[in-house]
């Protein structure tokens, strides 16, 4: 028995998610529908974070168990043809089942932070070749006071007021070790480092720092909305387009071929 | 009689090009709807340079004549609201019919130079986040080979070996006034300035600039091609998807708020 080991890149527009159900219309779905056909049994895979509908992957890592030697292309460029163009596969490595008792690599468990890009469009004007792969705010935001109100999230805090209800996680307590904003002309990059994220955490950060950039809040008032573990208190939910899960990291002993968390084109 | 012009952009892949057909399904059609939305008259546009299906526009240049007055950001944020997400105009600029005899402004004929992006994806693995707005090819290209093969295209020549058999242009000879390649990481932006370009013309410059580039014919190889003035010894045509056309020149008398020709996430 092998552990295949994957890195997984899509734009999440056409998918109702990551996760599995029952329409068939999410990017499981089709990645385990396209290894089915290079395996030849039923896979099941599992994804070190699970994305929402509209939510993209530079590099989503996922994991699948099976007794096929295929050799290790077939995993990428054969898996790749049955895959639509919004799916690829970039990369895999296969990692032997341990016979010494040690803890064996898993997509999730091994995982020991995940970054996350959100990438704003910030005009007057909508732009259309951004559609869809960046969030757009038409007011003026001044990063600066952005950058303030972020630092307050730095560390291990209770994120409850940044938490979906619908969020599965056993703990609402998670360590955010990095937040980085920079722009680029009218474009804003987000970069969110932490141990692990509450469903919609990111999503709902950003709108709280949308009304601070914007002047509607000062910095201290993030500050304010972490402290009361309130949901309500905090700005909506804002829009998926911009969102990469761009990076999974684990211990270097795994090997894995992963590629740098950035955009070239950023 | 007012004279309106618009800078539009969008993104090609869900038009079949341009210009107005009878299903309905072009970028001409969309914004001639949205347009007499605000017109409350029919309206009929002219562009500065048609687009194929699946190629892009950062800065299209049309014009068209209205007696109806609106403030100038209705023909924005107005028309805008009518126009699905992968088309929006960004400027619009009103121009009084000239009363003194003198030329009027023509999104077409006014136009001194075009430019066009071309945006290449350079991996051996296709990038789903990329998928519809970079072309894509996985053989590794040595951008400096094929800037010495662009070099012999420069100036003013016949380019009817780069001429699609559909085009309508009166006169095959251009004058090609810059042409810049550029890489970033896996990223490569090749930049085309000329008076005016054949149908398929950047298609087909692409096409055989990547044959350069992947080795199978030396950079004097492609002056050959030019001299022949024979579309069947260039390489076919290359793919729409990374296909922008990026700006139009015009003479600044005519105070056009046109924005820079660049990319600002390249």
């Amino acid at each position: 028995m092998k552990r295949i080991v994957l890195g997984v890149q899509y734009d999440g527009q056409p998918w109702l998610g990551w996760q599995s159900q029952p329409h068939g219309q999410t990017v499981q779905d089709m990645l385990e529908n396209a290894l089915q056909s290079i395996a030849t049994h039923r896979v099941q895979v599992s994804c070190a974070g699970r994305t929402d509908a509209g939510v993209h992957a530079l590099e989503q890592v996922v994991h699948f168990d099976t007794e096929i030697d295929r050799p290790v292309q077939s995993w990428v460029r054969g898996v790749n043809a049955h895959l639509p163009k919004s799916i690829a596969v970039r990369w895999s490595k296969e990692l032997d089942h341990d016979q010494t008792g040690n803890q064996e690599f898993h997509s999730r468990f091994s995982a020991r932070s995940r970054t996350y890009h959100y990438v704003l469009y910030n005009h007057p004007v909508r732009s259309p070749v951004l559609n869809g792969r960046t969030g757009w705010v038409f007011r003026a935001l001044d990063e600066n006071k952005m950058r303030q109100a972020a630092a307050f999230l730095l560390g291990e805090h209770d994120f409850s007021s940044f938490r979906a209800t619908s969020c599965q996680a056993k703990s609402p307590v998670k360590q955010m070790y990095d937040i980085s904003i920079h722009r680029r002309g009218d474009l804003l990059m987000f970069t969110f480092r932490a141990s692990a994220f509450l469903h919609h955490m990111v999503r709902n950060i950003m709108g709280s720092l949308i009304v601070v950039g914007n002047g509607n809040h000062e910095p201290q008032w993030l500050q304010d909305v972490l402290v009361s573990r309130n949901r309500s208190i905090a700005a909506p939910t804002f829009m998926p387009d911009g969102l990469y899960l761009a990076k999974v990291e684990y211990d270097p002993k795994w090997g894995l071929p992963q590629q740098p968390a950035t955009f070239n084109w950023f």
